[in-house]
């Protein structure tokens, strides 16, 4: 027999596990961020892998491992040339293309948690494919496709700077050329909280990618005809294993320690820190190791989110370029400290002195140099052309309207309103310049104090304005409803499954204030000069009369109800 | 050794990934459609599985594979007798039938999305089992288990017509006979966008298919102790993932050229379609023939979903009669055109003539012919006695309530009232008919004009009903919320894990408007006559006074806010 | 070669399927329980996982598979020891170690459901460390590792007992000492159904538990170089999904007859219950037999469930305590009835006379005895130091917010009162001690009846108060509605990946009556006395007037329209 079984096996198993890491991307990048741009991210993890399948195929096969130069493969449209040189023994060419495709879009996929909520669909494609196209395969080849990397000893099993790293400097570079989401950033520069919309179907995209992360790296000994591939598998099983448990049990500690409790988000995000970094020295490293490198990437992914999200002030909602960036990063070097020498290669630590080290450093630092200056290129080309972020008004109303014409991704379910939008709320008179309310309350006898019932319905993305608006003239006691308007929805239709959405109910939002001593006609002047932008759709403000108000705590009942507290 | 161990491995792999496309299917089913019918949707997905194993088991085993005639096997309770002449080289009896009861579970669970919300859940249960006990065993024995389209040479590797097709033949046919879920079409004809409610889960659906697809094809080698298995399941892994791949992508491209915008739902339909396709032929096509077949398949799905639901106006509210119906017939035919001979058959393109191209399309014939034929005849039965349709009340109200108990899916969100009903309002007299209001504003001033603000609280399926209703009067606003009403539901009890639930809060919808110029008398009539049905829970209107109404945009106040913009 | 590829496949691949399970159990565990604890769950399941693959590395394999003695193995930190004796023939030992890992975490996981919703985050993670570091270990040990009840002919395949009743007798003990959660039985002692949040991906979890189930079982022959071992893969395969299936079917069936319609949630529970009934002996029974143990493993479980709810009134979310534990113990025994005698040994019922039944017997019992009394030590341990139970405060507002400063799982969603809070409204002194409204109607004609709206605005864990409250003043009617109170939260600021997390929106419910006969001032007293806790948040009341009532199925208008229908 030509071929290995149980390589092809392997190898096919790899493939299709490592493509389920699809489903994991986009679960973890739709949680954590909002629903508004659910429809978006989930198209654009199906679309990443949809254009790099072909041109991957098209060209990135051959140009990762085309016999080629030191620098790159060949140009060989649809794998047609020999590739005997680079198989793994006893396993199909296409086996083997089938499970390098899926590797290629896995790099692609990084880049867009990164630039979630507020790139352009077109935008995305086009840098998706580049990445497909040759920014991974260049760097690949020097790695894995025989390049001058592979040929100065530089270890990275299954790709912590060959996939991740290269995923997370363009992550880095992307979200630093779109800028900071809107509202992201408070006027005084201090970053906000937002919230991932949903932690269920994030953390079950951690655990399927854990899941899938044993095919990542276990299938990357690509053989298991021979004793030390098998012995190799088994330990990339139980090294990557622990390595992630550490990592996440750390960050877990290491959250309550500096946050007073374990957050949740974050800890999820460190088992993806810890699968990153233990991925290039996962069959070179011992159980110790290992441990040590999870341990690391647990606390350094903690750390670094906070680095870019305070101190740099670069906006990434899955912490995307710490987790595969900075631990892909970490990870490749300290298989130069902790590799066991075992797989031939031996750590500084391990008495393998300073030159196995040195390359490893090398090839991180060349890797981010090629991967950097092609991807500020694609990004900048981008810019000048289809441009690269989104509308401000796509941005709050969210992508899935505006790249997709969906009206919701979740219509069965009343949305929270987001309230994070931008400090924008216009400067309001004070209460002084205001003349006294016009309608006097003169019906009423003076020993009956009136309190009034302003309401007002508006569109969600101006709640914030609002907000703003009132606390300014003093208001402090706002209720907020999720309502829907009833009106036909004017201009272009929005289609689902190419038949037009008939939507007669627009998410609006009704605010209830109840005023005594603010002057009704100074809250609506104030509502009026933040709501208003001149569209169809600013709202409406309803006024009547409220009989008496009594707060629960403290009894208090009229006017005195109604102070702050 | 009588067993190959990477048979076996192989085969059973392949079986546990195509069980977990039942994990794909229901989360698919249940995205793309209404949440109220959610768990009758998951239950479904379920027990198919659960029925249709034990049947498998029981008899359809034996009809499919046993040596029998050319029509059908034998009948062979329990998997008995000797299959040594179907069963793969090496491969133990048990793994070779718990593969294929996995297969047979698929092509039922096929049905269940096109004939969604709306099916009472005891037809469900008989027509899937008799799909699992004769419909599919029949015909796979045709194709698979030795019979006389096996022996004509029809190639049919892993099931686009076997499985997917036979599936989608049902589909069609239950689907018809059922007619269109309520709301779906207007009084005009024209289809209404039913929006899926939780296209996160959907698209993990999606996710999940395209990932145990691997499984369902690359097994179907059912073994890999030869040279060409290798070979055939590494190509059949290639070609798998790039018809699919450029499915999407053209499926994408088309959305985005015909309606604007790339539409989501659509292009992850795509995804399916290309997989259906490629079923058939995956291991006798090249890359080219795969993409081709992938592409065709892309196109095709959007057209079929929009002919089944504009001209045909067959109601399928997934998408599966084009998807699995249409495209495995398509791919069927095209491995016809693209066989590249490698594998013993030769397609028309590569030399190939016009008999193996016609024994495709025969194959494809007769098993539509045969899957209508039984299928209608079982529908027929089941019409005629437990009856297919639910109630229309039970259907408006979701089928969680009717067919299981089920208070929601859901109960730890807000759910967004489904406005889809009937376009059913009753006639509503034209405002002079009414009466002045009963009790006169007299009591205010009249240089202070008086708004009145009517709510309305009434049940969530009457809202369509009195939206309309309200439009005939000339009423332009309203809002809509989402809220509860106290009380004690009556009647038999719903029970959650065998406890009774204890329902005191029940969805309802209420409804403000504020109006000035029609009478109150004429809200308070039209809305009484759009709403009641006579039960209890249909309703209370509220009546209070406004003082004033100010329209944002225009700065308008009182009477003039409250016209139509 | 020293290794096997296909036995070294086989574990690796039954590896990486078991640690998927996690991702079932979470699911599973998340959607039948409350939102407002999700992140709390999914944390849990994460950390389980995370903190026993680290002490099993540490001491738990080395107790359980060291040669020792009879009770236990020995003690070997980060096992450096020789295994050979115990090593699966051909397995390198880390691929071992890593198999057995995640079997280790899968029991620890299983407790986590039946205590889900009031339990301590320290007090699990602790718990959880202990059942990984010692009594999984030992009771594994006697079974599987060599030990006393391995030499005397005990049969649990997969762990049946050795890791899902170990689990379930945890959870039971647990369940026990920690009590009901709140609300969860009434006054009268009877108990209340607590519906699931999300019943999409509790069935989503179910089909992944049972999808990895393949590897759980399908992988513990531990090899596929013999012929018995691929033949006892494959009947293992058949089995497991025969006997989920008819446990699923018959429980469908079981439920449609008791409760007059198929039960959602327990459907799925029972395909959990066919799969760990299955699991001690699914090498040993022929199909018939597994048929018998899933149809009796179905049953029972709706049984048990009943039983421990309502007679034991033991409060176990998720039934973890019936499935795991009862079905396990179940399972086990029934092997001792059917096992066929091929592999070995012979139940009661193909002629193996009593001993070997005999000895599942006392297995089951011994491994009870040893769980229970050490579990309980620990939670002793830990009620007496750090705490067993969470707050009755932070139970209310749910542990998200409580043990992770998690403001919600679903910021994007709009979150439905939870209303299962205690039976606790203070006693309200009936109408006539109240006086008088102390703002009379005066300005109002007589002729005109005057209905007032009372508007009361408070916390969402208060609803269930201010429902009995009003009750008891003969209030029947009121509308309720999800709101969002503005106010700055004070005190500690929540963190969400290290930033604080700005709320300025509380959520809140909104009960709108409207009063007639009922004095206003009553109506405020009784919410005032519901309502007080004296902290910040209490909430607000709002009195208005209302001209006019209409009761839509009557056409009653004023003081009829508001009596109880």
């Amino acid at each position: 027999m030509t071929f290995s079984a149980v390589n092809t096996i392997w190898v096919l198993l790899g493939a299709a596990l490592v493509f389920f890491m699809q489903a994991g991307f986009a679960m973890c990048e739709a949680g954590f961020t909002r629903a508004k741009n659910t429809g978006n991210i989930l198209m654009k993890n199906l679309m990443d892998f949809c254009i790099g399948t072909p041109l991957y195929w098209l060209f990135g096969f051959g140009l990762m491992f085309g016999a080629g130069t030191a620098a790159f493969g060949w140009i060989d449209p649809f794998i047609l040339k020999d590739y005997a040189h680079v198989l793994p023994s006893g396993v199909p060419l296409w086996a083997f293309a089938v499970f390098q495709t899926v590797f290629c879009a896995t790099s692609a996929t990084i880049v867009s948690g990164a630039m979630a909520e507020r790139t352009k669909f077109s935008a995305y494609c086009v840098y998706s494919a580049a990445i497909s196209l040759f920014i991974y395969p260049v760097s690949g080849h020097w790695i894995w496709g025989g390049g001058w990397l592979a040929d100065m000893g530089f270890h990275d099993f299954a790709g912590s700077t060959c996939v991740h790293m290269v995923g997370g400097v363009c992550a880095l570079i992307g979200a630093k050329m779109l800028g900071p989401r809107i509202g992201k950033y408070g006027k005084d520069g201090k970053p906000r909280a937002i919230l991932g919309h949903n932690l269920s179907i994030a953390a079950l995209g951690v655990f399927i990618l854990w899941f899938c992360w044993f095919g990542f790296n276990g299938a990357s000994t690509v053989g298991m005809d021979k004793d030390e591939l098998i012995e190799a598998a088994s330990l990339v099983f139980f090294n990557t294993n622990l390595a992630a448990a550490l990592a996440t049990l750390v960050a877990m500690l290491f959250t309550w320690l500096r946050y007073g409790k374990p957050d949740v988000s974050m800890t999820f995000n460190a088992s993806l820190a810890g699968l990153v970094g233990i991925t290039a020295g996962c069959d070179a490293v011992d159980p110790f190791g290992a441990s040590v490198i999870g341990i690391c990437c647990g606390l350094v992914v903690i750390l670094s989110v906070a680095f870019f999200d305070k101190v740099a002030k670069i906006d990434d909602p899955v912490g995307a370029i710490s987790v595969h960036g900075v631990c892909g990063a970490l990870g490749t070097i300290m298989t130069g400290l902790f590799a066991t020498g075992t797989s031939t290669m031996k750590g500084l630590f391990y008495g393998g002195g300073l030159k196995f080290l040195g390359v490893q450093l090398l090839g991180v630092f060349s890797v981010i140099a090629w991967t950097a200056a092609v991807i500020t290129l694609v990004f900048l080309i981008i810019k000048a052309t289809i441009g690269l972020r989104a509308e401000s008004a796509d941005e709050i109303a969210g992508l899935d309207r505006s790249e997709h014409g969906l009206h919701t991704a979740y219509a069965g379910f009343t949305i929270m309103a987001d309230s994070t939008a931008e400090d924008s709320a216009p400067e309001i008179a004070p209460a002084e310049e205001y003349e006294a309310p016009v309608r006097a309350k003169k019906e009423k006898a003076p020993e009956a104090p009136v309190y009034t019932s302003v309401r007002i319905v508006c569109r969600p993305a101006s709640l914030e304005n609002l907000k703003q608006a009132m606390n300014k003239i003093g208001i402090s006691g706002m209720t907020v409803t999720n309502v829907m308007g009833y009106g036909a929805q004017k201009g272009k239709p929005e289609y689902y499954r190419g038949t037009p959405v008939d939507v007669t109910l627009l998410p609006k939002v009704q605010v209830d204030i109840v005023v005594s001593k603010v002057p009704v006609r100074q809250v609506i002047e104030a509502a009026k000069k933040a709501l208003y932008t001149g569209h169809i759709g600013d709202g409406k403000i309803f006024v009547s009369d409220i009989e008496n108000v009594v707060r629960i705590r403290t009894g208090e009942e009229g006017y005195d109800a109604l102070q702050s507290e």
